[in-house]
């Protein structure tokens, strides 16, 4: 079990590292579905590039094709990035930590400002 | 900027598509800063190996190494994983939505059985 959820990370991951693949991500995150000759007249490669890239999402399972006639729509199926944000969720503290540290920074500056605004005297 | 940024997400992802490296960044996460034999030692592969790993971290940002004598410690330099998670974190509405969904549903169950409890005749 294991073993077959790092494998679908090490996919995950794989399929997200090419700009072109994260880029028809994002298309398809507003749309229902597109075919793929719509999913390929943005980028500047040819139809057999974006086909090959459709071929590593789709076996990242991170999108569904169906036929119907000639074409062919492409949907999102999102499902495999949850695992991957998870794993990057643990890292978050990092940051968080920091912001929690400006927190208390600004409060502190907060409270100096005020205690100096007191002992100012009347005029 | 927008393809410098995109290189890194590039970088990050690709570093984090091995999971003998994702063990390195989960080790690291614990630790302040650990020795590389330190961390070669749970793993079946050979130092070099790892000392190859560690490259691609280092290149990535996720890393920084430190020299000291003959001892090299390695400490998590995680801010590039923002990013990462920062674009996962586009999708995160698909997982929410059938989350409220669920949260909808069961909301619903709970006035059906409020009502029918309340239709029961008193003993």
């Amino acid at each position: 079990m294991v073993n077959l959820s790092q494998q679908a990370l090490d996919r995950t991951f794989a399929a997200l590292v090419d700009p072109t693949r994260r880029a028809i991500l994002t298309r398809l995150e507003s749309e229902e579905s597109l075919s793929v000759s719509e999913l390929a007249r943005p980028f500047a490669i040819k139809l057999p590039a974006v086909m090959k890239h459709l071929d590593v999402l789709g076996e990242a399972g991170l999108i569904a094709r169906s036929k119907s006639g000639r074409t062919v729509a492409v949907r999102l199926t999102p499902a495999p990035m949850r695992a991957a944000m998870e794993w990057l969720r643990r890292y978050e503290r990092f940051w968080s930590v920091r912001l929690d540290r400006l927190g208390a920074f600004a409060e502190a500056q907060e409270r100096k400002a005020r205690k100096s605004q007191r002992r100012k005297p009347r005029p």
